[in-house]
Formats: C-alpha cells, structure tokens, sequence
C-alpha cells in the first residue's frame, strides 16, 4: 500500500454546481498538498454510473490516498488536517478549535432550504430570483456565525493573521465557500464584515482556479447546447 | 476559564425524540467522562426559547465545557475524542478512523428521506407504517455500510475487539445508533450483521438508561394528555 503524501486524488463533481467537491480542494491547496483531480461531469445520463466507480455512497467528492478511500466533504478535510499537521487546516487552539468544528458541522447538515433555494451556480448571475421566508433567516444565521467567528477568533489570529473565519484559513472557511459563492449568485445583501469575508473565500488559495474551470466548463456547456439546437 | 474533564454539561431534547442529542450522549458514557445533564422537552410552546439560552444555532445538542460551548452533534464527538485520548472514540488506525469518519459523515448530513419517514420514536412500536420507496434504498445503503464496516474493521477489531461498526466503541457507532432504533421502531427486517449489530448498539454503554428515560417521559407525556382530556 502507497500511501506518500503525494499519491492523492481527488474525485470531482463539474465545478460549477458541486458544492461539495470545493470543499476539500480548498482544503487541499490550502494544505499546499499535489493532487491529481478526476473531474465527473453532473447531470448527464452517465454521472451516477461514473460516480458509483469512485464512491461508495455514490456521492463526490471522494478522496484517495493509495488504497485509503475517504468519502463526505468534512470527512476529506479532518483527514487533510492530520495529512499535513503543519498547514494548520484547524487552529492550536482547543477552544478556536471547537468553535471551527461546530460552525463546520452546522453548515455540513444544516440550511437545506438554503441549499434547495439556492444551488451553488458560480458562473451565473442569479439576482433577481426571490427568495423563500425560511431561506432569509438561515442567511442571517451564516451572517451571525461569521460575524462571531470574526470578533471571537478571525481578529485575533487564532489561526494565525489573516481575513478568515478563524484568522489564517481553516476548514471552517472550506465548509463556507460555497455559501459564500451562493450569497454572490443571488446577490444577497451583506453586513461589512460578512462582505469582507466573502471577498477574502474569493481571493482564497485555488478559489480563482476552481472559479476559472466552473466558468469555462459552463462555457463549454452553453456551446454543446448551442450546436444540438442548430 | 475552568475546563477540568468533570466540568461537563450536556444539553439533550426529549430521550424520546431528539436522535441528535444520542449521540454525544453515547459518546460521553463511551467515553466514562461525568457530566451534568439539562433535559429541554421538545415540541412545546417554551422549546425554542429554552434552547436558545444555550444553542447558538437554536439545536440541541449542545456541550459545554467551562467556557467553551460545543453544538452539533460530531463536533461535540470530535471535542470528546480530543478530551478523553484514552477512551479511543476514533481508532488510531489511519484507515479505519478515516473510514470512520467517511461513514459519520455520511450519516450526519445525509438519509433525509429517512429522518423525515422514519423519526426516531423510541417509546412507539410503528411497525405497520408504510415507507416511500427512496426510504428503503437509504436503508439499504446503511445495511451496507454497516456490513462493509463489521467485515473490514469490525472483525480484526480494528478499534479493539468488539462488536461494533469498527470493533470497540466509537464515534461512528454514536453517530448511527438513533438509525438502529428506527429500525427498531419501524420493524426493518435486516440482514443478520447488521441485526447483530443493532442489538450490539441497544447493548451500549449508557443506552439501556437513555433508553429507560425515552420510555418513562413518553408516559408522562401520555398522562398529561389523559390529565388534559379529563
């Protein structure tokens, strides 16, 4: 069994909807860590047959690492922060610590309606869509946990300096990303600070090659739909 | 900032209901760490209320350890698993912890059609209720994790010798044991594994007594009701 730190691969779902998948990417470049992406494109006749290849639950991301296979988004991440201690992907410090697992763990199970109202669509200008009540108070709820993170732990360098959630970037911030591109879509109406911090998930390490590779495979797309209508 | 290992508050829903509050309440007697309980009645006109003087994100479960304020489920399993080292909740195999994790995650944020057809009810026999048909692909992806776990890691006691998912008690165990109940509840006739390991599951520690709380405050309930209609 290889099991080098090199030896990753990291399976994808297209990089314009798979919310999931941004996930531990981030994760992975924030942890500096090389990896060979095998990117599944969504919604075709053939995903789930292809999924199913990869991953037990029949879901992306999957992570493998030699013959270690590691499923779910947080799943990938707790693995990465013992793969790569030195990249801090959580804080030293137990109790920043259990703050970033608890708002990661909130985001991984929580805001279906969110979700179901607001599918992650990087390349799309989304802000005209309304929007349901129950939608507007889990806003609110994210705008809260960042704020709190920010005052609590993101000013004060738990992680490290830096202009994310815990300081430096943590998991947390990886578990945010994709609301953070939903908020953009939809254009929601943002606090300063959750703004900033937004502004700050964009300029992230390997957000803007994620974001690159979502809009040029919806180019791609609206191309293929293009010529079937010709 | 007092954080001794006996400074511990667990806030849990009604044994009854709240498959959440199981949980870390599994993983704290797996653990053998004392803790202080608060009992918040689910599904009254004061719940919501009563949980917000704890939870920040308005659930339960919520952990508390002197300042430090733990919520959701597997992050106050994680905190447990960093607390008490010794009580090994995550195997120290790579492998089997990063499966582990894979298949808590999973069920964490997932089986949505099951929670919603089947909620966890301890105190009822729902046997005769029908189920929609995504409900049973759920359930028969749980028997195969449930398998796929007790062949790779649980047999070679991967986590120490036992019976459960990865041998010895861990976190994966508390994440699924609410499942195992509605099989339980809901009269799921299962493969003979993962029948044992229900068994094995209502055999835990600490389950016997939540047990015997769901039951007794399901009677109060009903006597208030017969009070009410009196």
């Amino acid at each position: 069994m290889s099991t080098e730190n090199t030896d990753l691969t990291l399976i994808v779902g297209s990089k314009n909807y798979s919310s999931w998948s941004l996930r531990p990417y981030l994760a992975l470049k924030a942890a500096g860590l090389p990896f060979r992406e095998v990117l599944i494109p969504l919604r075709t006749d053939d995903t789930y047959r292809h999924i199913r290849l990869y991953s037990p639950s029949g879901t992306v991301p999957v992570l493998m690492h030699g013959d270690i296979k590691v499923w779910e988004s947080l799943a990938i991440c707790e693995y990465l922060a013992e793969l790569a201690p030195e990249a801090d992907l959580w804080p030293k410090d137990r109790e920043a610590r259990a703050f970033g697992r608890s708002i990661a763990n909130e985001v991984h199970a929580g805001f279906a309606a969110l979700r179901q109202n607001m599918p992650m669509d990087i390349a799309s200008d989304r802000r005209h869509e309304s929007r349901a009540h129950l939608v507007t108070d889990q806003i609110a709820r994210i705008s809260a946990i960042w704020n709190e993170a920010r005052e609590r732990f993101g000013r004060r360098g738990a992680n490290g300096a830096g202009p994310f959630l815990l300081g430096g970037f943590s998991i947390a911030d990886a578990m945010f990303a994709p609301i953070a591109t939903r908020f953009r879509t939809y254009g929601v109406a943002l606090d300063e600070t959750s703004q900033q911090y937004c502004d700050a998930v964009f300029a992230a390490p390997g957000f803007k090659e994620w974001e690159a590779a979502a809009l040029a495979e919806t180019a791609v797309f609206q191309f293929d739909v293009f010529q079937k209508a010709d």
